[in-house]
């Protein structure tokens, strides 16, 4: 997928993001904001939590899907769209498509779990296997692309995705008002970049930090140098942010981001378990990343009133991380 | 505790089940209803989950408790509360009695896990420890009662408790007008026979069914015979509903309930795996009892709009059934 800098024009504005839940609005979930007290005498906060693993597809994720399929215009939807992923966003296209009546297709790598083959064929997208590199995937959907002249979706720098995953922050913001802070997981950066986005144009005076797994941390460190620098060997529990930020992303990132920081895995785990034992809903690591920060105390949050997203809830129930 | 036949005067009656609804109100969580696309087009029907995962100390139990909490004379108060529990009840009692700022003794066997007993403490109660025998229970609860002449509230077999339980249905009936059926989990038949009393009085034409694992099936031999038979070494993975139904549960039972259906601990297993998977919500094995009947093809629903409690949400992380 194309890795050129942006010109201004093509990064996402607010309007986009009101287009986009306008888009979307028949289609995507409002999910639920719940609280805790249990957490919120913990930390000594009020904390909001805003449930995207009630989503469609279980995450985040089928915001900007959603919004990038139903973009796209009549000529241009009937020959399908196309992505590649080995997570969230490939069902979430998926399911997207199939909501439009259009094909689909998704390359996935041939070593992917199996729950994540089922969801995106369950939805009726057809799968090209591939070898498990990045090389492989890109060459595969470049392939697929010239044979069958489908519309990209990329899972997180596409400015119709980050749009959507703005909408995220418009429910948010608009079921409680006067929050202090706004916390998102970050990986490719779609939701950081469209709930800031959001989050600063409706609501000035909040702010807005993300936060990254220390073993995935090419955000914080892009963040900090002003340069988009790569993931390296990323490795964590939280699997849905293992990829680099992209560049629309990132450039959204440093114009209304306040300050990125990061966790380490058994925090992650901690804060997971958390939201498991005391709320009784089920998140992903990735989900629980924002939580992690207070747990490491990484955050300031004593007597403020803090919004964070649970991004998704997609968890292999055999393979949990305690 | 006792166990003799009740007079009439001794059941609940839907007032008394309005009664604890403006009792507990101010205490309680009005949990919320929720629906799931994917397990109605799974089952052909509409189905309405109740959750009480979500309520307070994870359970149902906190209603009754409260309510028979919240009904004492100030003297009786004074003194305290008391019961045996080695489950919900204890720690939901531990936790109406903080709020009313009174003391609560929970006699617990010695072997109880180590959560369930964090649980009781940290709500402030005293526990008292005992041998596992149910015997043994029953004495020590018989010597706290003699030396500190507090009240006991039964887990199950109390007109407040039955009544608390009820305020489950009208908040169900409140939210989801013209079902066609109601399915809870029996045990003790607190929660049945309050649902039960509510759903009747509330909304005549609505079924009411009540589902109990094979393993435990003491409520359904005691339904079909008109003769309250004891459980005899119960044996589910649902371990909220080992116990046998009390005698005011089974008058109430026998008036109201239309039919009690009894699944496996398999299809247990596998409705628990769904509502996770699918609704990414944490119920306990009891709590999935009702979604069993219908993986088991027990009770027809098709076309139907049905109603379910989801029980409660304490479970062991450590210890999953699959």
């Amino acid at each position: 997928m194309e890795d050129q800098e942006p010109g201004q024009a093509e990064l996402p504005s607010m309007g986009d993001v009101l287009a986009a839940a306008e888009r979307i609005g028949g289609h995507a979930i409002r999910t639920p904001v719940i609280t805790s007290s249990t957490l919120d005498a913990m930390f000594g906060a009020r904390l909001f939590f805003k449930c995207e693993n009630f989503q469609k597809a279980g995450a985040f994720k089928f915001r900007g899907a959603c919004n990038a399929v139903f973009s796209l215009s009549e000529d241009d939807a009937r020959r399908g769209v196309a992505t590649h992923s080995s997570g969230n966003h490939g069902a979430a296209l998926a399911l997207a498509a199939r909501l439009r009546g259009i094909p689909c297709r998704v390359v996935m790598p041939r070593n992917a779990p199996d729950v994540k083959k089922a969801a995106v064929s369950g939805y009726g997208a057809n799968i090209d296997f591939c070898a498990p590199t990045l090389a492989a995937r890109e060459e595969m959907l470049e392939d697929v692309v010239a044979r069958t002249n489908v519309a990209v979706v990329h899972p997180y720098d596409d400015s119709r995705v980050i749009a959507g995953q703005g909408t995220v922050a418009l429910e948010l913001i608009d079921d409680v008002p006067n929050l202090d802070l706004v916390l998102t997981p970050i990986g490719g950066g779609g939701l950081t970049a469209g709930v800031a986005l959001a989050v600063k144009s409706r609501s000035p005076g909040t702010g807005m930090v993300a936060v990254e797994p220390e073993g995935a941390d090419d955000a914080c460190r892009s963040f900090r140098t002003g340069e988009r620098l790569p993931s390296v060997s990323p490795k964590t529990i939280a699997d849905g942010l293992l990829t680099s930020v992209g560049v629309r992303n990132f450039a959204l990132i440093q114009r209304w981001v306040d300050d990125i920081v990061t966790v380490d895995d058994p925090a992650i785990i901690r804060a997971m378990r958390l939201v498991w034992e005391r709320m009784k809903i089920l998140v992903e690591p990735s989900a629980a990343v924002p939580l992690a920060a207070l747990v490491q105390n990484r955050i300031d949050v004593r007597g403020r009133r803090v919004g964070m997203v649970l991004s998704g809830g997609n968890v292999d129930l055999d393979r949990l991380p305690w």
